[in-house]
């Protein structure tokens, strides 16, 4: 378990990049039919004469995508990454089976929360993008992070 | 194929509940194995230990889940639900294996595109409710909608 990175080891302005993930046909189809049954993101031929020219994935699928490598990147050392809210979600751009993405992470601001004075409020800014640097996903959590405990 | 809901048809205000949906312990753990690998999400044990006191859904799964049962509600008829994206998403309870949930959408605005003649966007507040009436999940998405053609 790494060191954990309290809300006092956070800097507003740093940034983190993530590693990358392929995105298959057949995981887009695949959460699609359970999540976002619909046929641009799991009908291949009704899709090929649809709007996009061709599948795309859920932008939920992209969203829980770039979840794994936030989670993966371990923002916060071993303390969990729990989200409270986003406060903004856009999908620039589709998400094609066989694009690769990454993620950067930037930390936007840092606000101890005066009601549980043990945490604090960190809102960052999500940028993933494709192969071809075109963003996907842009996103602004606000992520529950623990403060480092007093010395005895 | 269900008629399509043009941006005509639909009225700020007007309001649609979906159907319910349980959320297993099977589909939460395996949702987090993939793409929300925590331990509050995904190992049993660990999560009995931590502050919710046992497992909860990926914040993540929850929205795919509530994607879902707005898809299968058909509130634009035989147009596909497209989000452009989302100004706000809320988690402001925990979602438990076991919980069964739906979801109310109701019509914020409606806007008809000035650059684009045939569509328009339609910001919707969707909230999701456990069996005990809690929100688990409040958000604001903004669907693509398109305009009724015009007679020739």
């Amino acid at each position: 378990m790494p060191t954990v990175r309290y809300l006092e080891d956070l800097s507003v302005g740093e940034r983190l990049t993530t590693r990358s993930m392929e995105v298959t046909e057949a995981d887009a189809i695949g959460f699609a039919d359970v999540y976002d049954p619909q046929p641009m993101h799991n009908d291949r031929k009704a899709a090929a004469r649809g709007p996009f020219g061709g599948l795309i994935a859920s932008g939920w699928h992209t969203t829980a995508m770039v979840m794994r490598l936030i989670v993966d990147a371990s923002p916060l050392g071993g303390a969990p990454v729990l989200g409270l809210g986003v406060d903004h979600i856009r999908w620039p751009n589709p998400l094609r089976p066989g694009d690769t993405i990454h993620a950067e992470i930037e930390v936007m601001s840092i606000t101890p929360s005066l009601s549980k004075p043990d945490f604090g409020v960190v809102h960052i800014k999500v940028t993933a993008v494709n192969q071809k640097n075109e963003p996907v996903l842009i996103m602004n959590p606000n992520l529950w992070v623990p403060r480092r405990p007093a010395r005895p």
